[in-house]
Parts: structure tokens; C-alpha cells; sequence
């Protein structure tokens, strides 16, 4: 049997969202429900995947069964697709899975031509409303199907309105738009070289057509890439009887939701306009009316509407999102689908379900997208505000919410500033460890260089700040504290307001809303922890992140990477020392110094996480980074470290490499100089003997060695830690347990994690160096070439902000298997940018994982991804 | 059944290697074959690996069994352990699976004490025979077993003889040596804080342990290494009773091939020294006989041993090495094994085992190393005159053979001298492709940077000239013309000598001999194709590289790199346009100039390879590659260019990486410029046209898209590839074939090979790349932490040099494995490095891939690898 491609209305259901597109399939179930529907039917979604597998052709079957179904339906509705007398106009929609407002197109009033326009004038004796319907149709079917600008067509109506001495379009009369329609198909004429198409059928199907075109237009491809809706889904066509808002007094067109969408109030909300057809909605021109106003205009349409919203709501048990058309008195609805909201709305309404016996607890966990929270947990600019803002650049949406402040560009006037009171935003080159400070108190940060894991990112999300890391265009000028960009001049004291979610630099100041964690959150939260079979730990390298990801339900520290307490200014120059040194003797002295340092700190750690598991990265990163590379710098350095400076330019060039981050790292480093990993041991372990005897829980570190990629490496490094360990415990008389574990992110690490599990206790699967060894792409290189990519949909989203789970993903499920066939009761986690991410996260849960590891702030995130992976399973 | 640790000679057999090691299994077989060799018995490798897992203890159970089985030796031999009446003695040598000569350590003449000694000399009636095997005794356990320096006895032993006034340690009489046992256990002591052991027992367990413990010392670590000898095997322990070839004027010792090892010329081949010990032969204080005295000497031993080295050839059916005593007139055969050889000998050996019916073709075949083959291709250093060389540097082994040469520091220069008849080396800080006629011309090339795949290495595979690369620790002084190293100034005409297949570098001048191939060559080149499976294809840029490889027989070209034809003057002026070209059209009338050339190059390498598979990589560094780094470059290149210096620099900073094997290369410059590879395609298709034109044979390109991840991004490429090929050959009117595959270097596309190979009609596994990303190391940089990992044994070999079958292996293996799921015709080969390693060969053909190609002087080694692989399947 061949594939059916064209469904009438009555013949779907709601549940045919993936065939028929979320429109089509809603449209078919209200048909089902007896509502008052314009008929139609959908033309599939695996029609248009067959357009473009047809190289952009719509095939002979197609077209069959489209105009077999038109005829049905011309039958149906008893008019007929071009007759003068009683004609058929319909819309042709776009409607895909998911919805993607506004991103593909329509075409409305389909089938008029200078015959039909005529017939249609008189039987709706209003030949004003034909003539002004056919020219809204000239101008979108020009715009739409033959690319033809709109504005030109806009130019042509103010010529007329000046001619005519008007300015509201309203004012001009039937003649006037018959004027119009002869000027446009002039115009038209004159750019396309023929005439303006006039049979019906030509139109529908150049209206089809230019729909399946649509779905591959670019706003529409960067829209799914940012909603990670794939590409081969492809968008429906709803074919369907047109029913005219614009046809008098007694008609209108509105939208509403059957809960406020901003705030979940339970309340009809929306707005309509008397006279008037979908679009004009739309396009704002005249302002239209709160939905409540129509109890007064129209009552009984007002409480047929409300009836239908309300069976809607019980329906589909979720707030509904309608589109209605009132046809000279009569009610029709052309759209209804589960409202987008925002997310304390979307919060509010689960639990309002939940407390209305709609839906069970477990339904209202799905209800919330997790992405979504973090806009609860971060301040975000008034959406009004912001529509008025100057845009002027963009950078790496590198820490999410949004932030307003003045510019400062060192981290001591953002002290300094912000100490009397004023809210700033740190402008900086790229920041390091010696503007943690200022960091701190600053709203927002902003830097020229720098990726998404750069220091100003990874601290920035670690203390949930606002982040847009990596603008290059920025023009940096320090001495005269300004910068330039996108045109404008920004000095210190300046206002700029930035957005870490999407990476927007704005001129001047916008409002932002402070983050708002309501009662529903923690109820809300509970039930999602309730149904989830990961764990969720929080990755901090410091007290204040592991207290922040404690707050938001940490079960305990998955990741903390310990190379950023030694960038702190008293323990560096020691770092530096130890680099420097020319034999074991001298390293083991510099390292001493730190030691007491890095104990402290995982004391701190161990006390914030109450006996919870504290995972502690030995130290990763090439020494090349602690050391200087500025002139002037090495000079300082050189002196503070007694030694001349052409032995630390020797030192540094003796560390350069031409691939840092394929070189000597990780524990390469414990490899070569295995009293790093002896110093660090021992600073695990004191910390955890001292806490332990407090008496008030018991500690039990876990030991990470990283960049792991064959077994006897880590068994090496595992060797000097038991040693070590082993040693102080005795000494310490007391029943102290401790884990060595790996991570896993260098391919050879998942491909033979049989052998590594001999020795691990747990792995940890760190999917930023993993996706970069796997795809053999640089993180920091990537944007060079990525953007061709997508371009070219080689790749649909960024595999570095959702896990790869072909390539990356198999080798995790691979590693998994391996790992628990040697060792059936390892650990296994993920401590990548993937862990706060919730289609990684389900991922995760399907792949068997333990748990997941995520910045402090994305740890909500987590909690509620894991429990609809769970939920989904 | 518990482990049997201990063999008598009698219970083992010449199969045994594994569990005997080499010489205790030959020793057993030659006990089997009633021929006369001194008894005793084999400790098994696997009592070694015990005593290294025990913590370097030597248990229990293996002691029990150790003195057992001396018991039974004693009653055996009719003498006992530390009977002063009639001693045993014994000697204590370590046998490994694998011969490695002199790398472990050996004892003679243990069981003497003090009172055992004087036993022994009335039992001998010769004293001063008694009291010298004591003091070497002394001298040799002291040295080997407990680590005290052999060069302090040789002090006291100096200072005796001056003493005596004597200048030969054969003047020292009976008195003088007692003398020198009570000044050697004096010295022990001293050093040593305790007596000389006297008890048997007690220094024959020491001995044992000392030969397991030998096996771990660096000289051996270093020999397995470049042996590819696996360290777990672990060394067997042989304890053999002494026989003395120093007994008096009647006895003797020496070592003797049934062939000639360095010709393979047939005759017994050897020497011997009268009343020595073995150690007097290799120690090389007095002069040996020629073996063939020893016929005047003592016919009837020589007769005796000539008839037992014949039945031992005859019995091995290969040459064979011999160690024999002659003690009192009596024979005794010490060792046998199959000889070493240099690999003339082991043509000429293998052909004439055949010819004289003692081997089949196959089994010759399996007689030669292929990567012995290397020194038949390249000139070689005269072995005697490299022992007399100064070694006075070491870079990497970058292209094998010897070179001998007047020192020059230009490409012009080395033309020049050149053209006027001198011999030359080259040495350059790096080299480029500007140097590539001064390359020609030496005989050898040194580089101060550069790894195994720089320019200088890669370049100088391809011509088979002598190259040491990447020698950071020469000084360069070019204004001066001089360079410094180990301690030496080399000025412009100074002779030095390296060694490509070692990476040494000599003081002075070093004679070579030529590359030798014999008419034996090629005969034996057929005996291996007869029966390989795998094609074996060449790696070549350009047609001298493919009238190389052709000429070792090449079955065509598996890599063209065709950057490396973008680097000629008259070319990189048009790349470089193309690559400071700011939009499509400029970028497609740059890539117009190098057409032209690029299809010549294509044609000249059809040509040469006659209808056999030409496989034409795409584009594949980045672009910065093609940029100049220096300032004065920079200058002049942009006022060639046309543009100013800014934009010349601008250009080069954004195209600068942080991680450039990861960045914006390979087929990624495909997809950003497809006009690339649309020019890349003109030409192959092109050439291909107008050579098939010709009608002497039909050409079919392979092009090969690099440094694919994801099949998209193939589809991608191949799409324009396609496109632009149909087209011109609809053009042509002919009917040319084409393939489009694509390299396997990226874990991503091995994983999803499946899906890689919907597109890919073949996979070259690029297993240079595939490494790297795979280890999650870079070849650059991985030198600075590898040695680490050699001393502690994480990694035995270098993945670059050997494929690591575990991990990028396992990868080969999936990808093949997926790829053939998808394409069961799939053609899959291999062209890294690794296409010229025999392990690497031999896993290609166990892997099933249908060729491997490599450079053109690999070519022969690759054959012979892949016979041998099919011959042990």
C-alpha cells in the first residue's frame, strides 16, 4: 500500500502530532470533539520529507491526493475552489511537531483571482472587504511563495494613501483596494516577468510548496537549533476553509490562553480585534482588546468561547494556547495546542493541575521544561524593556541569566564600586584567578576572549553570575578605560546590560527582574526527586559553590577541580616554584607549601557536604598556565622567584606545545613528577582524617585521576596514592575509607575500560575533553569552522552543550558495559558541561549512570531532567 | 596441580621457549638428541613472573623445588654442592623467550668457598686454574649480585700486578691469585658491611634472584622496547654444570655459526681462545683463533663439533649459534640457537635453505625480519668503523640508512657543493618546501625541530635519504655557519655521520656501504607475494616518490598528499591569494591559477602508476600553514600579495589555533570552502580524461575526503565532488570511473562507520591521526612525558611507530567491521606510519583490510610483513 500523504480533518486525532504536525493533529481532534472547526486537511509532514528527498519537487502522488482530497472537501463545505459564485478560499499553514511560531509561513485567502474576487464581492456584498482580502493575498502569496519584498508592496498602499490624502489603510474604499490589487500585479508583473498566477490550483500548490520551502529558511533552522528540533521532522501543510474576521463589525479574530502564560493565574487571557483577520493581530498596527472586553461586545460568543477553552483545558489537561475567528456573529477556532509559558507560569500550573485533581504528581514533573528553571534561578530582563533595546554585539552565552550595570574594567574598581553601592559589570580582556574578587560583586561579566570553558565562564556559572564571555569584536582600550562596540563607545561608568543565556551585549540600562524561587519550586522540586534514579551532585572547586550547589540539592561534590586553589595569590608563587624546580627534592619542597593550603580547603569542602561524597580532581590543567607570559610579567616573576629571567623564559618555552591540550596534562603530569599526586593525596586525606574525627559524620574522599588512557597509567598513579593514603591512615589510628577512581575522556580510556575498572572504583565521564578527542575538534577552535556547519546542517547543535549520543554517546554506553563487566558495582557519573544539560541527562539515565555532575546553578536543572528521564523510561 | 617452576634438561624439549626461555629449551633438545652437554636445569619464565609479582620474592614453593631438583642433579653428576672433596660447580645464566644478547647477566663458577676452593684445586691438581675461578667467582657475583662495580676489582687486580712487577694477568701465579680472593672478600666486606656468603646455597638463590632482577634493569627495558620484546614474559634461570674451558693448554672456548652470519656464505663461521673462559672471548683481551684452526689444533674435537653444528642446522633447519667449552680435550656444547644475522645473510641463508630442499618457499619467506630489509634499501655504516665513532648527539630516527657528509646549512649550498662532487649533509634549524632540491642532493639531512611527520621526515621518507630529525639540543649558529653539539663545533665542511634508523649523530667522517638488493632479492620478494593477502600500495606526493615505490613494487598510490604540491614557488603565490581572498569569487580565481599544476601532478602520477588505483587526498592542514610566520616574510609576502602588512597579519591572527591538530583543516575546509574542493576535483578529472584519452590504460581516480567525523559532512564534500566530476566527464564523452572514500582518523568516524559507509565507497584508516585522538595525545608533544612513561613502564612501545591494537585497534576493527555491514564491497586500507611496521602489517591482515600503503621504501618491508601475516594465520 502506498503511503498516504493527505488527511481530511476527521480522519486524524490528536495524537497524530509526528504525521500531521501539532496544528493539524490538534485541528483534527477538535473536529472529533464536535467544536466549530473550518474544515480542511493536512497535507503530512512525511510529504514534505519526501518534497525535499524528490529534490524539491512535489511528486505526482502527492498532488493526486491533494486535489482528490480538495475535491472531497469542496463537497463537503459545499463551495468550489474558483467559482465565481460561490467560491472556496482557504489558508494554507505551515504546522510542524513542535510548534515554531512565527518561524514558517502562511498564506491566507487562497483562491481569489480577478474572476473569484468579483463573485466573492458580491455574495458577500462587500466588495471593500474582497478587494481589500484579494490584495492581502497578492501581497502574501508574492511575499511568501515568490519572495517578492513586502515592503515594496507596503511603498505601493502609502503612495495611495498620500494620492488619496489618508493615513489609516481603513480609510481607503473598495475602488481604492481595486487600485491596489491592479498596482500590485503590475508590480508583480514588472519584477517576475509574468502575470500574477490566477488559477487556484497553481496557487495551492505553489502555496504548498513554498510551506515545505519554508521549513528550510533560516530563521527557521537557527530556531531549531537553539530548540534542538531535528531537521528531518519536516512541517505539515494545513489546507483549510477560510472564515473572515475582517468582514464587518460583527466579526473579529483573537488569541487566548486558558491560564495567564507569564504568571499561571487561572484565568481566560488573550486579546482580540473586531474587523479584522489573524495578522493584524499580529503586526500590532491597532491595539487590540483584553479577552474580557468580548463578554461585553459579543456575550454569547464570550461564553461559547470560555465553554470550548474550558473543555479544551479538561481535554488536554494543560493550559491551552487558542486562535479564534468570529465570522459575522459565528465562532470558529483555527488553532489550539498547550500553551508556552514562562517558567514560574509553567511551574504554577503543574502544581495548580496537581491541587485540581488534572493531573497526577508524576504528570506534573513533565510539565516543567528544565532548561526552563533557570530562569528562576537567575535575574532576567523585563521583557518589554527589552524590546526596546539596543542590540550591540554578541558573544558566548557563556553563564546564564541577565545582567545591568556600569562598566568597571579592573576587579579592583569593581570592588571598589560596587563597596559604595553601585551595580556593576566587569569588562575584561579575559579575567584570571586575581579578579575572583571583583568577579564577585560584579552583576554580570563580560569578556573579549575566552571560550565557554574559560575561567571567566567556569567561575561565573560556578557562583551562578551572568556570563557573555568571548566577544571578540569588542575594541579594548584600558588605558582610556573604554571599548568600542558595535559602533558605540562605551566608557567606564557607562551603563551596558548583558544576557548570559544568550550572549547579547546591550547599550545602556534594562531592568531586570530578580531571581524568583517560589513555595511551588521546593514542592514541585520534591515530586521530581521523588521519581528520579540519578543522583545529582554539584561540580565546585570552593565552600561558597559547594554551599550554593548544597542549596539547590546537591547530594554531594561530583568534581572539583583543584588546580583553581592553586591559582589563588599565596599558593601560585609556590606552584611556581615547584614548576621551576630542577630536581624531585626542590618540587617536593614548593609542593610542601601548598599542601596545607589545599587541606584546608578540602576540609571546608568535606564540612559543606556533610558526609556526602566529595570527588576531588588531581590537578589537570599544563603547568604551562601558571606561569607568566607577558614581558613585564615574567620579569616580576622571574624576580619574586629569585631566578634569572632567561631560566624562566627557558622554563616556558620548555613547556610550550604545539597542542596543549593533547600534551602533558592530566595525569601525565603525576606520571612524570608523582610527588604532585603524593601532595595532594596527602592534603585529601589529613583533611578527611580531621573532619572524620570530629566525630560529627565520616568522610569518604573520592580520588580522581584524570586524562586517564590505559590502565597501567592510572594503576601508576593509583600506586603512589595508596601508598601515601595507606600510610597516613595508619598513622592516624583511625577507620578511614577512600575511593581512586578515573576519569574517563580520552577515547582509548572508554575503548579499554574493562582493563581500567581493574583499577578504578569509579568513573567518572568527563564529556568536554571526550567530545573534543572524539570529534577531533577543539573546543576553543571550533567556532572557526561550526558555523558552516550548521549552515550546511552537518551538524544541527553544538555538541559541546548536548552530548553527541551517536559518537560520544556510544563510547560512554560502551565504557559503561565494560566497566560494570569487570567491576559490577563501579560508579559511574558524568562531570561534563553535558551533566547540567537535560537531554544529556536522559541520556545519562538510559545509559545506566549513577549520577551526574553539574555546575551549582544547573544542579535544579539536573534534578528535574533526571526525574523526567525517569519518568519517560 | 600446583605449577612446575623447574625443569631437569632431560624433561624439556626445544618447544618449551615460552616456559624455558630459548637456551634452556635448546639445551633440553640437544640433551634429547644425545649430544654432549653439561647437565642441570631451568628455572621457568613463569618462576620469574611469580617473583615479581610476589614483591620480588623468590617463594617458598620455588625454592623447595629449586634445591630438589639440585639434589637430583648431584646424584645425577656424581658431585655435590660444596664437597670440597668433589665440587659442583655451576653456572647461572638468564634464557629468555627471545635471544637478548648481553642485556641480562651471567655467572660462572659458583659454589667456590674457601674450603671448597682448596678441594677444588686438589681435585684439579692445577691451583692457580682453582683460585683464579674463585676470584672471578668473587668478581662476578660481587658485581652482578650484589651491585658492587667491576671496575674495582680490575683496580686490585692492576695494583697486584704492579706489584709483581708483571704486565698479563696470565704472569699472576697460584700465590698471587689466593692473594687476590683474600683482597676481594676484604674489599666486599669493606663495601658490603658483611662477609663474602660462603654457603652454595645461599649465592645460588641470590644468583637466581639476581637474573630475575636483571630482567628489569634499563639496558634490558631498552632493548625489549626496540625489540618489541613484551616485558611480562619474564626470563627462564638456567643452572648448568661448569665445565672449564680454562683448565690448561688442552681446553678452550668459543662460538661458531654454521653459516656466516654477516654474508650468509656456507661455512663454519667462528673462533675460539684456549684455556679461557667464555668471558675471556666476548672481554676481548687476547685474540681468538679462527674456528678453522681449531681443525689443526684438535682435529678430532673440530671433526666432533663440525658434525654436531651440521645435525643441529639439519635438526633446526636453520643456521645455527653456538657456544661450546673444550675441557681437557672433551666437547661440550654450551648453547645453541638460531643465529643472528644481517639481512644479506638472512637472503642468501633463506634462498639456499631452499635450494638445498631443506626449507620450502613459505618457510623461507618467514626467515626474514621485514624491518631487516630497511638496511638492504639504505646504505649502511661500516660496523667496524662505527665502533670507533663519536657519538655525539641523537635526534629522531626520521628516514632509515647512513649518511656520511661535508656539513652544509643551505638548500643552495648543498646544489652547489653538490654539482662540484662533494658528499653532503644537510643540516637545517627546520626545513620547507623550498629546500626540497638541496634535500635531493644530500646524503643525509639533519634537523634541529621536527617530529617523525615534519616536513624535513616526511619529505625524506618519500626519497629514501638518510634523516635525523628534531635534535633540539644542536646549537645553530647559521650566520657563522656552525653548529655545536655535545660539546663539539661543526663548521660548514666538516664531516659528520648519521644514522636514520638509530637517530645517532657521529663526529666525523663514518665509511658507508651501499644499498645492496641482490638477484636472492627479488626471487624472495616473490616466494612473499605468492601467498600475502593484503595489497600493498605507496605513499607519494609526487612521480619520483611513485616511480619508487613502483619500482618495490607498489601496487599504486593509497595517499597523495596534494598539499604538498601547493608548497612550490609557483604555486603558493596562488594559495596564498586564495587564502586572504574576502569572498567566493577572488577565493575561485586563485584556486583557478593552481588547476592547472594540480592536473599535471594528477596525469604525471597516472602515468606512473598505469591504470593501477591513484588515490588523491583533498586538502588537508590549515591554511596558516601556507602563511609566513616571520616578520621580514610577512613584509614581503604582502607586497606580493598586493596587501598592506595589517591585513596580511590580520588574516594570520584569525586563522591562529590554540590546538591546531584540532582546528579548521581537513574536509572542514570543504565544507567552509567547497570551491576547494571543486577544484581539487577539475583537475583529478581532468587528468584522469585526458590520460585515459591516451588509451593505453583506463584510469579511476580514488578521492579521498580527510578527517571525516560524521557522514553528512562526507555527503557534504561528496556532493560537490559529484557534481563537478559528472559534469566533465558528460563533457568528455568517456566513460571514467570514479571513487569518492574518505580517511578513517577522527574516533567519531570509526564509530558511526555504518553510517559513513552509506557514503564512503572506501576507508583509508589514517591511523597517525586516529592515534593521537585516540591516546588524546599529540605526536608533537607527547615526546615530554613518553620517556616517563617507557621508565615506568605504562607504555612498552610507541604507538606512532606500532599500532596500538587495544585501543585504535579495537577502532580499526569496529570500523571495518560497521563499514562492511553497510558496503559489504567497501575497500578499507590503511595509511599512516603504520602501513610500513610489520605488527602493525600483520594486524591489517588479521583485521581483514584489503591493502596498507606506505612510503615507497617501506614498500618491500610491507610485502614481506604481509606474507608472513598470511603465512601464521
Amino acid at each position: 500500500m502506498s503511503t498516504k500523504f493527505v488527511y481530511k480533518f476527521s480522519e486524524g486525532n490528536g495524537t497524530m502530532r509526528e504525521l500531521l504536525g501539532g496544528k493539524g493533529a490538534n485541528l483534527a481532534e477538535m473536529t472529533n470533539l464536535g467544536m466549530p472547526v473550518p474544515q480542511g486537511f493536512t497535507v503530512t509532514t512525511e510529504a514534505c520529507t519526501q518534497y525535499y528527498k524528490d529534490g524539491k519537487q512535489i511528486n505526482e502522488d502527492i498532488r493526486n491526493e491533494i486535489f482528490a482530497n480538495l475535491a472531497d472537501f469542496e463537497k463537503l463545505v459545499g463551495k468550489k475552489f474558483g467559482d465565481p459564485e460561490n467560491p472556496l478560499l482557504v489558508s494554507v499553514r505551515s504546522g510542524a511537531r513542535a510548534s515554531m511560531p512565527g518561524m514558517m509561513d502562511t498564506i491566507l485567502n487562497l483562491g481569489l483571482n480577478d474572476e473569484v474576487v468579483e463573485g466573492f464581492a458580491k455574495f458577500t456584498n462587500n466588495p471593500r472587504f474582497a478587494y481589500d482580502s484579494y490584495r492581502r493575498f497578492i501581497q502574501m502569496f508574492s511575499d511568501v511563495v515568490m519572495e517578492l519584498p513586502k515592503p515594496e508592496f507596503e511603498k505601493i498602499i502609502d503612495q495611495k494613501k498620500e494620492e488619496r490624502g489618508v493615513v489609516q489603510d481603513t480609510e481607503l474604499d473598495a475602488d481604492d483596494m481595486k487600485d491596489l490589487v491592479v498596482r500590485f500585479k503590475a508590480f508583480y508583473k514588472e519584477k517576475k516577468g509574468t502575470d500574477f498566477p490566477a488559477d487556484p490550483k497553481v496557487q495551492l500548490m505553489e502555496a504548498v510548496k513554498a510551506v515545505f520551502r519554508s521549513w528550510d529558511n533560516p530563521r527557521a533552522n537557527v530556531y531549531r537549533r537553539m530548540n534542538e528540533i531535528p531537521y528531518d521532522w519536516g512541517t505539515a501543510v494545513n489546507v483549510q476553509m477560510m472564515v473572515f474576521g475582517n468582514s464587518g463589525d460583527n466579526s473579529g479574530t483573537g488569541v487566548a490562553f486558558t491560564r495567564n502564560p507569564a504568571t499561571g493565574e487561572k484565568a481566560l487571557f488573550g486579546e482580540y480585534l473586531i474587523n479584522a483577520q489573524g495578522e493584524d493581530v499580529v503586526a500590532g498596527v491597532r491595539t487590540p482588546f483584553p479577552i474580557s472586553h468580548l463578554k461585553e461586545d459579543m456575550p454569547e460568543v464570550y461564553d461559547q468561547f470560555a465553554a470550548i477553552a474550558d473543555r479544551l483545558e479538561k481535554h488536554y489537561r494543560d493550559m491551552q494556547d487558542m486562535e479564534f475567528t468570529i465570522e459575522n456573529g459565528q465562532l470558529f477556532m483555527l488553532q489550539t495546542r498547550n500553551g508556552k509559558r514562562t517558567a514560574a507560569a509553567a511551574l504554577k500550573i503543574a502544581v495548580d493541575l496537581v491541587d485540581e485533581g488534572m493531573i497526577s504528581e508524576n504528570e506534573a514533573v513533565l510539565r516543567v521544561e528544565p532548561k526552563q528553571l533557570d530562569s528562576l534561578l537567575h535575574p532576567q530582563f523585563d521583557a518589554a524593556e527589552l524590546k526596546k533595546a539596543e542590540l550591540i554585539g554578541k558573544g558566548l552565552a557563556a553563564s546564564p541569566g541577565a545582567a545591568c550595570g556600569k562598566v568597571v574594567f579592573t576587579a579592583e574598581d569593581a570592588k571598589e564600586w560596587a563597596d559604595r553601592g553601585e551595580k556593576i559589570v566587569l569588562v575584561r580582556r579575559e579575567t584570571s584567578p586575581e579578579d575572583i574578587e571583583g568577579m564577585n560583586v560584579a552583576e554580570g561579566i563580560l569578556t573579549v576572549r575566552g571560550g565557554m570553558t574559560s575561567h571567566a565562564a567556569v567561575v561565573a556559572r560556578g557562583m551562578g553570575t551572568c556570563c557573555v564571555s568571548g566577544c571578540g569584536e569588542i575594541v579594548m582600550n584600558e588605558e582610556a578605560k573604554e571599548f568600542t562596540l558595535g559602533g558605540k563607545t562605551i566608557k567606564e561608568g557607562d551603563f551596558i546590560s548583558i544576557d548570559g543565556s544568550t550572549g547579547n551585549i546591550y547599550y545602556g540600562a534594562i531592568p531586570t527582574s530578580p531571581a524568583a524561587i517560589s513555595g511551588d519550586f521546593s514542592r514541585f522540586m520534591a515530586w521530581a526527586d521523588a521519581v528520579r534514579k540519578l543522583k545529582v551532585l554539584a561540580n565546585a572547586d570552593n565552600p561558597r559553590d559547594a554551599k550554593q550547589g548544597r542549596a539547590f540539592g546537591a547530594q554531594g561534590i561530583g568534581l572539583c577541580r583543584t588546580e583553581h586553589m592553586f591559582f589563588e595569590e599565596t599558593r601560585i608563587k609556590a606552584m611556581r616554584e615547584m614548576i621551576v624546580a630542577e630536581n624531585t627534592e626542590d618540587r617536593k619542597k614548593a609542593l610542601a607549601k601548598i599542601e596545607p593550603y589545599q587541606q584546608g580547603d578540602f576540609e571546608a569542602l568535606y564540612e559543606v557536604m556533610e558526609g556526602d561524597p566529595v570527588t576531588i580532581r588531581f590537578l589537570d590543567p599544563p603547568l604551562h598556565e601558571f606561569l607568566p607570559t607577558k614581558e613585564e610579567d615574567i620579569k616580576e616573576i622571574a624576580d619574586e622567584l629569585g631566578i634569572t629571567v632567561e631560566k624562566l623564559k627557558t622554563v616556558i618555552a620548555s613547556l610550550h606545545e604545539f597542542n596543549p591540550m593533547m600534551g602533558h596534562r592530566g595525569c601525565r603530569l603525576a606520571v612524570s613528577y608523582p610527588e604532585i599526586a603524593e601532595m595532594q593525596t596527602t592534603a585529601v586525606i589529613k583533611a578527611a582524617i580531621n573532619v572524620t574525627k570530629k566525630g560529627k559524620f565520616s568522610v569518604k574522599p573520592q580520588i580522581m585521576i584524570p586524562l586517564v588512557g590505559e590502565v597501567k597509567e592510572l594503576k601508576f598513579v593509583k600506586d603512589v596514592v595508596v601508598a601515601t593514603a595507606d600510610k597516613l591512615i595508619a598513622e592516624s589510628g583511625i577507620d578511614l575509607e577512600y575511593e581512586v577512581g578515573t576519569m574517563i575522556e580520552i577515547p582509548r580510556a572508554a575503548l579499554t575500560a574493562d582493563e581500567i575498572a581493574t583499577e578504578a572504583e569509579f568513573f567518572s565521564f568527563g564529556t568536554n575533553d571526550l567530545t573534543q578527542m572524539t570529534f577531533g575538534f577543539s573546543r576553543d577552535d571550533a567556532g572557526k569552522f561550526l558555523d558552516y556547519y550548521y549552515d550546511n546542517k552537518v551538524y544541527e547543535s553544538d555538541p559541546f552543550a548536548h552530548l553527541d549520543q551517536k559518537g560520544v554517546g556510544k563510547l560512554v554506553e560502551m565504557a559503561a558495559k565494560l566497566g560494570r563487566q569487570t567491576r559490577p558495582d563501579i560508579h559511574l557519573g558524568i562531570c561534563g558541561e553535558h551533566g547540567g544539560d537535560p537531554t544529556s541527562v536522559e541520556f545519562c539515565h538510559r545509559a545506566g549512570l549513577d549520577y551526574v555532575s553539574c555546575s551549582p546553578f544547573r544542579v535544579p536543572i539536573a534534578r528535574l531532567a533526571a526525574a523526567q528521564a525517569a519518568l519517560k523510561d
